[in-house]
């Protein structure tokens, strides 16, 4: 449970540390503790947030519908007012002060997908039933927890929450596995299409069974990187539409039996929509229901059906062989034609290709939404790797504090943070619950001077895209008091090499700023802000203008004429 | 303009840097922006809000509220995606990805008093009519932007903005004339009572000159801090309830006709509800009705009305004198027994009577909400001071953004932050946006090594109450590439004398850390904490140990036995 504590919320807080079944985590605000809970339900399957009325839930609310884009179970538990000054409208601090008390839960309806406000006749049956649709959905839910109400004993508790799903109806169940066979035993060209979704209702290793029995290539989204793992004998990697490595762009749209599992086509997942998909080929299976044909059928529980698909003998097999090898490049960072010299300049690409070596089966990855995460799309996962990031919602500043809550639920995992100076800026206090918590992972700031991801959209000189320069490698020593960290700044190809060698002998936090240019992007990236440019503004009559200045600064080694051929570090030593 | 860049609003970004009437001020998060602009509007009157849909608008939404419940006027303009998009609801990032476009503004509905959703056909008469309500109602509204409307162009606007009220109500204004001068002609005890409202809606000078015409004390409640300097010969000082000085109490609650303008008796300005006012004799001002004798007329305009009762003639002039001397102590804090040595530990109080002597004519000061804001109340401000906090909202963390915006929307003027640690930590990286725009505020620091103001309520000793030591002192370092600050750590009375001296020499910003006990605080907060334990937990079976704690701590020189006798610097020098 994260949080921060405020006068509401002080006696709900002193219940959870007295009990030994919750750990309390006080993060340094509440947008950041949404983050941090966030970071840990990935690993361990539901985390709670603890703020306080008001000012502590609205600052966290973000981080929550952001969650609920990603379909994370957090439990946010609000420290409210007595009860008794809420029904009569009290004018109180942290309030509108007008007597206003619903207000709140009502920005939280929009983004959680189960609310109450707890009073003592209610609790039992309001809380389980709260917490049984989080668990159930998959997203976050809401409890207004009223300061007075906190401590209140009631009954003990003896049963477990009763977190079964009604059976499928039978006769459709019957219906939706046979129609799915007969779809299987009738294609030339089967795939299975992940989201995010398969791994979160635990649909995946079905999913897998399923692939391995009939000999079905495995696809996905970019929101389930790390679902399976690249490494998979039968992962054909990213489908993203014409963003997709030719050879699985072919697979999936020319696929005459396409499996989806809770398939969203978004804007990030899809290139833009340049998907070229037919719905007509398309099986998407939700949690508890199926659409096969175009015609869905409620009440089939998705478990269920995939074990009653498996159960069925394959009749024909179809000699489908391996897909991976010709499909998926072992490392799909191009070169960029320099030899690797150690004392060459440390690149996107470079740095990505050095990366790639550096990952290792089990790690946990978090990215933020910048150039990290879309490079991070071309990475081979080995097997058991963890991808946290955010597809979906893509709020600059989610990483580092989502850091905090991974680190925390797998304590026993390598954890590595790749992060942009924008991101940074926005959540950078997190580093100190790293610190407070003696967590190590190993942090990569990518610098390149600024938010050069708006900068590739559009504004690739304007001021606003501009960042203050840190001393960003002194970051580590205001927090730090017990020496548990070590400083690296990397800017050549050697730097890296030597740098990334180092993290596996010392055992500490690594805070590792990478020097980049700021125009330096993968090609993919460039591409893709190129498509949101013209998405997002139409009619911009600059748009000629700033494609030349970037091109010219492609040219001229990726900074921007005049300033900032590297992100400048400042003067006062390091 | 504060804000944050984003995808849909950068060509909207782009027309307003083109232009030379707003400065778009970059911060480092949308949370911190909606501070900045909140503590720029204080002194500038108006200010703006830019964020991107989604993520950006939803992090600054806490910030908005608080602007909302503090009357403070933002125009909150949201980068939004493409019109078409949002009509046919496309599966976008910064979304659900469920085709929902009226979550997002539902939520600023809430904390609103205007939105619209621009689009061409509607944008003159929308945006005037949203400016036109923020402007006159003192309280935050809401465009929302789609990204491809931002650029396009419309016919020169040639007349300004009609920000006039509708006349009053001939008869209704009349008889409220009447009615008001009857009132005060009869009266034997007449006080003002002021709230922010009379300074959002400049009513303060018509309230003076009334106070003058007719020999009325001024009192004021928190809120309106500032409002009317305690050195007016008029001014009576604080009415809070049982937290008043004993004269002022009595003064407010004995009087026989009541003149409020905009008050809400709200928790914190009443000690808790501790007032006793008589509702008969109220007379309450808003800004376009007005409430006598429990009759509210609506349609009368506060300006016309009290400019109405400013031209009838002085019928009785009853001899009330000068208030001033006789209530209200020049400097209000207690000693606390120490002869002042320059050697003694600076103490809560020994700091707040040396800031009194510091004050200057002209000073604008900006309070969080911890153990600052509440000593604060019991400043004697010199005249033209500005007092900015939030004491409805109080939200941690406000301040430090709210001077980025004071400072730019005042450049002449002596800034003056007061900020706890636990304040600090929540938007520290604000710091770097003074530095990018060579800001040179005075910041106090009041480290108490954790959250005091919680302690005190409830949790004295409580783990959730603590906060992870930072290295404060090197902070300015992080973000001063230029050698523009200068940081002092004040343990004594002679440090502190020493330091406060130095600022009046040397033109940088100087950042100041205050090393104080953890408990110390004045005994107004210490009362104020019990009272809010009592509201908040009024069950809470731990209330007499807490306050055994608390005493004993106290006895003990106000740490905590065991560790943390004062907030402990880290080792690694500074």
């Amino acid at each position: 449970m994260f949080g921060v504590p405020g006068d509401f919320n002080l006696w709900f807080l002193e219940q959870s540390i007295t009990g030994d079944q919750v750990e309390f985590v006080g993060c340094c605000n509440e947008l950041n503790a949404s983050y941090a809970a966030d970071g840990a339900a990935r690993l361990a399957g539901i985390s709670a947030l603890a703020t306080t009325y008001g000012v502590g839930e609205l600052s966290s609310l973000a981080g929550v519908a952001g969650a609920h884009a990603e379909q994370v179970p957090i439990v946010c538990i609000i420290g409210a007012p007595p009860l008794d000054s809420m029904k009569k409208g009290a004018l109180l601090h942290h309030t509108l002060a007008d007597g206003n008390f619903t207000n709140m839960m009502n920005c939280y309806r929009e983004f959680t997908v189960a609310q109450a406000r707890i009073e003592p006749v209610n609790a039992r049956q309001e809380i389980d039933r709260v917490l049984r649709t989080c668990l159930l959905e998959k997203r976050p839910v809401y409890l207004q927890m009223p300061s007075d109400v906190a401590g209140i004993a009631t009954e003990p508790i003896t049963e477990a929450l009763d977190l079964r799903l009604p059976p499928s109806d039978p006769e459709l169940l019957r219906q939706a596995i046979s129609q799915i066979v007969s779809r299987l035993e009738a294609s030339e060209k089967p795939v299975i299409l992940l989201d995010a979704a398969a791994d979160r209702f635990a649909l995946t290793d079905l999913l897998l069974e399923l692939s391995e029995k009939y000999g079905i290539p495995v696809a996905h989204l970019i929101p389930a990187k790390g679902a399976v793992s690249e490494e998979h004998p039968r992962s054909i990697g990213v489908y993203a539409g014409d963003g997709s490595a030719t050879a699985v762009r072919e697979a999936v749209e020319a696929s005459d039996c396409l499996i989806c599992v809770g398939t969203r086509f978004t804007d990030v997942a899809t290139g833009l929509f340049s998907h070229n998909l037919d719905d007509s080929v398309q099986i998407n299976l939700e949690s508890y229901s199926v659409t096969i044909n175009g015609e869905t059928l409620n009440a089939v529980d998705a478990t269920e059906l995939l074990a009653g698909v498996l159960r069925r003998p394959v009749l024909v097999r179809k000699a489908r062989g391996t897909f991976h090898s010709s499909i998926q490049p072992a490392v799909s960072f191009e070169t960029d034609g320099n030899s690797i010299q150690t004392s060459s300049p440390v690149t996107q690409v470079s740095f990505w290709r050095s990366f790639q070596k550096y990952l290792q089966p089990g790690d946990v990855i978090v990215t933020d939404t910048g150039t990290s995460f879309f490079s991070s799309m071309k990475l081979s996962l080995p097997d058991g790797v963890t991808f946290i990031a955010q597809p979906i919602w893509a709020a600059l500043g989610y990483a580092l504090p989502a850091t905090v809550g991974a680190c925390l639920a797998a304590p026993g995992r390598r954890h590595i943070l790749l992060v942009g100076d924008g991101a940074l800026q926005m959540t950078v206090q997190e580093l100190s619950t790293l610190f407070r918590h003696d967590l190590k992972p190993i942090i990569f700031l990518l610098n390149n001077d600024g938010y050069t991801i708006e900068r590739l959209i559009y504004g690739v000189a304007s001021s606003y895209n501009n960042l203050h320069p840190w001393q960003y490698g002194m970051l580590p020593r205001i927090f730090d008091e017990h020496d548990r960290s070590v400083v690296h700044r990397v800017e050549t190809i050697g730097d890296l090499e030597k740098t990334l060698a180092s993290t596996n002998k010392i055992s500490k936090l690594h805070f590792i700023e990478v020097v980049l240019l700021r125009l330096d992007a993968p090609d993919s990236l460039m591409h893709m802000a190129r498509r949101a440019a013209e998405f997002d503004f139409p009619q911009m009559r600059r748009l000629g203008a700033e494609d030349k200045t970037l091109r010219k600064s492609k040219l001229q080694g990726l900074g921007l004429s005049g300033n900032g051929k590297k992100a400048t570090p400042m003067g006062n030593g390091n």
